[in-house]
């Protein structure tokens, strides 16, 4: 699978994923074309997904975050799965062993609108029974 | 807040957080001083909180992903929150105002060492009541 | 929005709508036409959006107050509410995400009248699922 | 008890409490001193308990309000009830029959401070065991 | 309603109804006819609904007891409990402000039989959404 | 165990426990020594545990019926039981294997004395951790 | 029934099932023959249901174990059980009185393939209302 | 790990663990040896951990079979589990993610008996907060 030095490079870039190659080597040691070929490696085996941002919410304006669970009719779960992965009000969606099979995390401007998410966009997807919404008070680590 | 160019720059990095300044400026049909200002600014007014990267954690030996939604004696919620934040185990911490008041991601070799996990080291915080883990069995999403 | 002084009569106000301006001016110190003119201004931006009063629902024959939660097919959450309310039986309805996606209070004469206000008025509500009421038993603060 | 006229009148001064009796008398087509008489009576009886004010949270500064289930030792349901009552933070308190033995109502500016007054004021009540909050996303009567 | 006297009479007959006036009139230092027309007045007037006879399930082949709540369909509420009451298999049917809005007590001669009662007799039932059994251990008081 | 006839007699028993031997063995046909037999057999196996009566509790002051679920310490789980059935407020206690190991039935005048019966009778007893009432609304068949 | 002796026969054929008579006639210091008659004849009165091999799912590729709960039609629920007992993804199947009225163990070799079963398998299987799958973490017993 | 015949020789095994290695080796048209190589070497892997029998627990006197879930201090999970494995009156013991974290199965002679291992066997382990056991009704399929 991936060695010790492939799990600090995937730290690094976790805490900064805008981090040169030149930065990475000098902080490991090593030289630049080690580090670079180590991070090329962790992407073709799609051990790295992708390169992303993490974003405040409130600021560009969603100020009401909630995790949702959903309970779907057991014979449509991954169809449903698979259309609220289309959705673009949906920030993350999995299938889960708990209380409830599936779970999705949504970003809205305020209480009204995701009432509005919740039983306009959610609720219409066929086989969607009950929604169940958690808001997200803060978030302490990301 | 932000604007509609904003918007733009910030799906695009989400998307693809290693795209160049010149390859969105390309995209975005605009010169590419004014991209870089735009991503600096949004770094600046911590809209973009970090670069990071997004990873496969069975790759790299984490079969069983777990959300935990904690139970916490509600006088020792915010100082509970605040260590499990410190645990290198968990990958996410957040309070909620939902079945459970403190929510984090736990990544897990397997059943067993989530079990270790939840006893000796999430288990160990004082005013830990009970910890209810719901397993990820697939992310569709993220 | 608002400053410290509206805070100050509008607390004033909640302990006794009935206070006259005169009075209200006395205990603040101020003359009575910055209180009126501040009430007025209140009322037009709707911060106080109106003046009513409590009453003892046991001393006008209601001894059965309940807090319902429902339980509503996703899709016609909205909707629900919205008859929720038309009803004379409901004196609160409010969307919420918690337990159940839609609170309301009723006030019944015993709990055989409840029976059968939650079964033949709010069950007959077209998408309500699951009525789930909760007797007051003694209101502390209002 | 009351009557029927009592309760026309309770019903005008619910929606709007600061009717003048002139109005009222004229709406009822009676005397004014008979509804004078009627409003002071039941005011004596303590069937109106007081005049007050609806406000709109959100115009004061109050963006999240919940509605909070407290699980109690058994032993000291009542006080807590009490203790809870003096507490400026709760709008509202009541023992139930229900998912939690006292509910209550908060008003926070938003989860972060919801957050503290659960942990640093409710959840310093001894005997405080749980602390269950729901989010109001949109209050449609009241 | 009922006086002390009455009360005590009461109390008496929960604990022995085979007992006669003459040892009631004696106990009580009253004369028999005394307590003979109280006896007549509590059954007119329905404080004393029936006599009735209290048994041991376990010694007439039913080792099976349970309470079942009941989840149905709001609109058919009360037509189910009726339904209920008329099945010779319930010993006792009420609505209830709780986990369940009917509340049921079936005396079945072991699991196996109570699984049929509960599918092919209340389950048949229109409306009948869910049955939940808790099964009875031990009988402390009665 | 019991046969059909002994069946019989108890169902009469259990409908009207007041019925005499004569007017027993008319509706049986059978001579009245015989039934005498049974029922005296029937008394001393304890198939019969005592003869009551069934009364209306809203007709001697109680308006407040409710079933408490309460979750105990398990270690003290049978001393609590035990408690339970010695306190004049309980009317019936029972260990169960469902949502609460122990289910007691309580009236109460109201559910001011409802509240105060749970905190300050039943909270008291040691190991008592959760009381959760359930309000019986109406009793259809007892 | 069974006397001391089968039982401890019994509990040596379940810790060892291979074992023979010899063994187990010399540990029992009795001889071969009444070891042998026994053991036939607790298999002719199905006290012994049959012999069998305990194994390690993981050793055979299933590392995702689930105990599932899953909630039926109550009219349905004997023919739910029994298609459900037929389906060779499923280790036991019994009804029950708790949480849910169908309990199930299934081996999957990881979550996506338990998520496939949960929607293909058991949630095509008419009247499945909700399937609600705990993984087991670790089997300490069996 | 195994291939097609071993699973093949599991099977049968798991359906009849008395079988001897001719019938198999007739049954799977192998010679002899290569089975009793297969089976050695599927115990030494400990593939199969142990040869057993399934029983009927009704026939050697235990009537009421209880799945128990059981809430334990997170900080003691893995004591409470080991500490539960060891007592006699369980027979099975995993640590799971879902309800509850530690999952048990006990046999008892009926609810009394129940009862009294919950409280006085189970309930005595340090750090036990709660058991919650369902009756099994009825096995289908084991």
């Amino acid at each position: 699978m991936v060695d010790e030095l492939d799990l600090k490079i995937i730290r690094m870039l976790e805490e900064d994923g805008s981090i040169s190659f030149t930065e990475m080597a000098r902080k490991l040691k090593l030289n630049e074309s080690t580090v670079r070929k180590r991070v090329l490696s962790l992407k073709e085996k799609k051990v790295i997904r992708k390169f992303s941002i993490v974003i405040d919410p409130a600021k560009i304006g969603f100020s009401t975050i909630a995790v949702v669970g959903i309970d779907a009719a057991p014979d449509k779960l991954l169809e449903i799965a698979q259309k609220l992965a289309e959705l673009p009000e949906t920030r993350y969606v999995a299938t889960s062993a708990g209380d409830h099979m599936i779970m999705t995390e949504i970003w809205a401007s305020d209480g009204r609108e995701l009432s509005q998410i919740l039983s306009k966009k959610i609720g219409m997807i066929e086989g969607v029974k009950k929604v169940c919404p958690a808001i997200v008070l803060e978030k302490i680590k990301e």
